[in-house]
């Protein structure tokens, strides 16, 4: 298996007026799912500091099918291409057998140098391997 | 001038621990923009019932430089491509002269049919002439 | 036992730029074990319509001591109050031994009248006894 | 006059599935009312670090009657009760005449300790003073 699977449950706060889940709430869904994957790999994601922070460069979703309130639904994640300082994120999300939506995320490695000022930084050694391990274990 | 501004000022509770905004507000920042310039062509969005409604097909965001709390930004918003059922809004949001990033929005005119499920239809006669009419008087 | 316990994690998006859980997100979390509470009873909450709705007419929360990203915390809800429309829930945050906070909401039980205005009603019979047999066996 | 005025409008990411917007957004609504006083003021409030900053200990509101998409209301903010490291917020919430409910909130002043836990603290000498004179000019 090639995907790493966090499933989630609609909440109340996350509908709009129209009655299905507001569209700014799957970023939050992608983001929740890619720190599961990191709890499972042994890691944590932690802000730009002393430890390199990852913020975003980029995040996309494409809308298939709406979420209603108290649905359940699984985040499928998986690593989709790996630069010396990036990493891109692979989203798919499903309630039973409909395909919600698609998404990507690219997020930096980042460390803040002596003025505060965010740097793009290689990825330490290692953290890879133990994402792809935690996908493939998962 | 081809484009609308909306001006915005980032709130505490739009910051996360990294100390900058959280990359999912920027969504609900590009919405607001959205609104305003629809407030502004004399028109309201609604959820789909005996209206239209306008569901997102499509968001898109890429993070040029951070925001943080206090800061007072704009949010450029144009009309950048037209199908009979869908809208695609450009943004581009602006720190004076600093670019902290740009958006792509597509949204799909749709009614609710008589089961209460989501069909796209044509946008109706009239709205993207006010819609561009707001934005070049803007 | 006379509580129902709802198991949370705090997630990065809800942290503020202070590292903590923003203080709006609590309210959040107690809807969320309400509504836990509901579906462990065989019970769906819904928005006012044919069936009557359940909107808050008061929620305060005490905080006594923060919670940070990554926490597990339990939320434990008992129904603390009931009146012929109304009822309140008591809640007390934990994370391991350390309480974090207690809070109260009160719900009002209204159904919409023919223009659309949201008018109390009668709690119907049976929720209730359905919530507190939820609260007992859990 | 002895309270401060913040206008806004409500946003379609702030209502849910009832049409209504969420309860817990008059929360964030408070704390960009406290906030833009203290703007007012000519202060700002931070993170506790080298400056104190001000975690909340209570927050209560009561609902009155709902906002809507679109609606523009009247944040009222005024001191209620001063301690030597607390600070009671009262509101009002008006959209035109209607009164849309009322909260209370109390911060505490607080500096990290070497540890970086928070501690309570002293409120600096001026903030009070700016504070009242930014009401009664408002």
């Amino acid at each position: 298996m090639s995907e790493y699977c966090y499933r989630r449950r609609v909440q109340f706060a996350e509908t709009d007026m129209a009655g299905i889940v507001h569209f700014s709430a799957y970023f939050r869904y992608m983001e929740e799912a890619e720190h599961a994957l990191w709890r499972a790999a042994g890691l944590t994601v932690a802000p730009a500091g002393a430890e390199p922070g990852w913020p975003r460069v980029a995040a996309a979703f494409d809308y298939k099918a709406p979420l209603r309130f108290g649905d359940e639904f699984d985040v499928w994640v998986r690593v989709v291409k790996v630069s010396a300082r990036t990493i891109q994120y692979g989203y798919t999300l499903k309630r039973e057998g409909t395909v919600i939506g698609h998404g990507l995320m690219t997020a930096a490695c980042v460390m803040l140098d002596p003025e505060g000022v965010m740097k793009a930084v290689e990825i330490p050694a290692g953290i890879l391997d133990r994402l792809r391990g935690a996908i493939t274990g998962g």
